[in-house]
């Protein structure tokens, strides 16, 4: 079959981007301390600490599951909980990972379109229960860019620190597609995250072009204490460390990080565009970062998946998401839109 | 400093062999699809049941800790302990990921010569206490090769299995360097797991030559029940898992796996011997895989710090740990040993 | 205050009632072997068998919380999932109990009137997610009597155990009022447990009129096994076990457990009686058991407790509920009903 | 049989005292708030705040497991380690509650004399290991009185504060035999507490006569933090609060604590002294509270054994405990000191 061929299933369906690659290969030369205590390592750690323009706390593990329930396991206890979108990938997508890494915090979920949370909707969480019987609030839980491939913008983002700290609860932000984030909204990461109240920031790798592995970073390095014990304990401290922090510096040192998730939110921009053009289409969230959501019937569908065509489709919907990647190119995006509009002017079968 | 000359601290100071990235690099052309539905890992894992010769329950994850833990945690339940040897990897180097992982089940610590659990300790163990006040055993873990480098011989297996029948106990196998035990012992992969009644193996690829991933085999397919839902929610799950089981892949197929670790075992013979002639020099154990455990007086190990040589000590044993790894070569055993010589011939300070 | 007369915010504000405590009484006698060894737990545990018809495993706990959370943890693991309505104790009031007793296992809400769940509701948690990213369904819980004051027919639990067995679901019962529910329903108590398809049940005592304890009531013999080790790890083991084994037996030989939950229940139908007899009053459920839920006034609510009478509000739903119990008496409900009454025909105040 | 006659296996096979009992009576009297909102747990929780002259926080458990797992995950996380004595009560007899409350935390344990911890033994294992692959010691578990029915002095408890303070650890104390103590070293409550660096002590109630229940003290108050909600959590709060807090209530206001402590004691010394006339009789650890620990030849255990006495062996010691209580009487201890001897004089079986 032809699977190899880009395709808009997921980000995660790309491989290593060059930059990645190239330094991957660059530290595979000799021998070089385990566990972290090499060079690649540390200059990762501190090309953050540059980026994000402040002293934060770098931690590498393996993938974004990891990267998620551990930060949230520092920030609360078993019987704290955790709020967050209905949407959200650490409720619809981790199999409880959260729960498991702080031994049962519960997530409470809200309601907010585009798959954001507001001030208002946290507050009525946080009031709604005031009794031991309940788990007591004491994070909340962004993504950025979010599910539906929105984004929270600074004032939202603000907004929500002021419930933050009214309720003394604590920012954790899943960046599963924070490049995205950062490249959509033109603001720079610090401005996003700590300065927006940010405590915790899980920057994903693998999306962005890696072969695998996340930076954990915490603003608020009180949070971080002994958390390296945490990903020891939690089998996310890698051995042949530098094979992760080494791509790293790569998408960091040449900029690919920016670039890959720049092109990647150009192609989305591209097929919303094309895709805008055929009568009866209709987007289902703002195409804000490089996920495109659309309302496609039922028999357009069915007629991309003969082709092979890979994505998500979200149940009793009817749409379907398209997601762009450093590795999408424009001539598949064509061959995508040219099938779609194929299939929705072919008569029905009855 | 010269750090990326090849050392022998760990195995896991090692690279990337070229086997393992060329199948990395082979993987990474295009898209496939994420956790684990690849061509690649099901390739993969069809090349463990016919390395092992049964239809066996294969699962990737990133290491070692996360491999032996999961499993574990699949043999028992929190309120269940694991018999293994005091000096076991899950007891001395995983900061209680056992016990994480399973939610509180203890690891009973067993003495025994050349770390090696024997059938009377296991049994001493077992028969210690019969009360609900204190944790049922219910697995046995045996390291192959041990953590001081010697081996369980077919029939040290065959005692042990049949003290694990007696008492309806599981056996774990903590495969760090098995390819290296199976290299040494001339035995084929099923005579030294399941054939001598291993339920659950843990195959290490890092320290075998790849840049990380280890593979969990059930042999035990009934223990293998929902498995992958414990990978995911542990964060344990790969997106882009094909980049973990392609260098699998090319470990097997090109036979890399046994190359490598015949390698170093043959690096750590040409070591033993090498010391062995010069006097004084005593070994701590018998030397049967990739490790060379040998009593140093302290002004060597000094001056072989100071000359910049990566190595573990033993406390409080003055000895020290020699690893040899795929990598390891001759000119830098030579160096070595030249080096001790040296120190051992060196007045003393006052 | 007046406190201590009886009141209506719920059946644990009662007391000791006179069986349970002569029965305390009398094993207070001289010494006894402890951990459950003793004559007493021996006893009341061969009376639960007999009561249920069936040789069943039999645990004493302390509470509620324990007896749902460790019951439901051996029926699942961290991975799998509890569906349940989405006002089941184990959801809105045991502070994520069931998540930390099983290290995360998570609670999947079903909506469905009148408290309970429906094959229907259930089936669409089943097929909603087939993936290893969500927790994969294990146990459906019901509450019997429901939270609401209602009642599961036998009709409904054998149409749930039908799905159960479909989707190899099994069946855990929360019993916090089970009592009420044997008497209301007039059927066996195995007629409404395992011959219904309940593997194991949580029959409440400190409702029914004990100090504390609960019994858990393993029918499927098979989920038990090691669970006194379960209950010893994790702090359920009573040491003087006879003081709540003993008061159990009180109950059950003297047939207390009946006759305590029938006056609860008859108390609950004098007063929705004499409720509906007053204008403008409207119940919110069925009344089954004896559990009366009813639409108040906010100005009526206010003159209650003004008046120093106890009981639970509905947030947002503008109801209360009022609880009976075995030391419920006549006199007390025909004040209540007064000061309702006089309240509701109060003019408001601007 | 006569087994409810008073016995030495444990303070755990008596019944209730009176005292403890009159309080259970008096608050029984019709209905009162749930989940320690009554007014005889604010009464006993502001008792202790007076026998201890500190403003501590207090919560009330159903048993001594859970006291002590509760409390030691409230002093350390998950990738933490406990330092405590090889024969501790949290090591030996509660089936890993500790790794399961705090979801991993291990226990290292150290030798000493007596059952004793010494600052060089807690010391040395601190310094072991200061590596992330080994759980980060966080706290000092002592008993007191020991399992062994030793004390630690003043004297002693000031150096392993010392120590405390040094490397920056919590101490934990087991109280259930903490009332034993007091009585025993003549000291307040205070002095053996928080004035020697105990961070928080679990006070047992059911040895000391009630039918069950246990104080958590927290003297530094920052530890508590939320633990209402990890209490709810675990299952360890009572829904009928008063009928373990009024019983408490009773034991401090009477006095009764201290009387059946020192009751308690007093016999054991008697019995101590009884042996010690007959030769051959030696003590295997010195008699300090309300244990006497002996060595007896295996045809007097036997002997006793076959007369129904009820006491602990400790395997290979060839030694027996006899456990003191509030309801042991003299002229039972005689009736056991007269079978020994007569045992001991007997000519042996062939």
């Amino acid at each position: 079959m032809n699977f190899n061929l880009e395709q808009f299933a997921s980000d995660n369906n790309s491989g290593i981007c060059p930059e990645a690659l190239e330094y991957m290969m660059k530290a595979n030369q000799g021998s070089a301390p385990a566990y972290g205590n090499d060079e690649w390592t540390s200059l990762a750690a501190d090309y953050f600490r540059d980026l994000f323009e402040i002293d934060c706390e770098v931690f590498f593990v393996f993938n974004g599951t990891a990267a998620n329930s551990l930060s949230l396991a520092a920030l609360c206890q078993s019987y704290h909980s955790v709020i967050c979108h209905e949407n959200a990938h650490i409720e619809t997508d981790e199999c409880g990972a959260p729960e498991f890494a702080s031994n049962g915090s519960k997530l409470l979920l809200a309601k907010g379109e585009n798959g954001k949370l507001t001030p208002e909707a946290i507050e009525a969480i946080v009031n709604k229960r005031a009794d031991i019987h309940y788990p007591k609030p004491k994070v909340i839980s962004l993504t950025q860019s979010t599910e539906l491939g929105t984004l929270y913008s600074i004032d939202e983002l603000v907004a929500i620190k002021s419930v933050a700290q009214k309720y003394n609860l604590k920012i954790h932000m899943d960046g599963a597609r924070f490049a995205n984030a950062v490249v959509a909204m033109n603001k720079s990461p610090a401005e996003i995250t700590w300065k927006s109240g940010v405590d915790v920031l899980c920057f994903c790798g693998t999306k962005n072009g890696m072969a695998l592995g996340e930076a954990i970073i915490f603003f608020n390095k009180a949070l971080a204490e002994d958390f390296a014990y945490r990903c020891k304990q939690a089998g996310q401290l890698a051995s042949k460390m530098r094979f992760i922090s080494a791509p790293w510096l790569g998408l960091l040192e040449t900029g690919a990080w920016f670039k890959n998730a720049r092109h990647a939110n150009q192609c989305a921009e591209y097929l919303e565009n094309q895709l805008l053009k055929i009568e009866g289409v209709e987007m289902m969230f703002p195409r804000e970062a490089n996920a495109v959501f659309v309302k496609l019937p039922e028999q357009v569908i069915t007629s991309l998946r003969e082709k092979n065509w890979q994505f998500y489709t979200f149940i009793g919907v009817g749409g379907v998401r398209f997601m762009c990647s450093w590795n999408t190119t424009q001539a598949r995006i064509d061959e995508l839109v040219s099938d779609i509009k194929e299939a929705i002017c072919a008569p029905r079968s009855s």
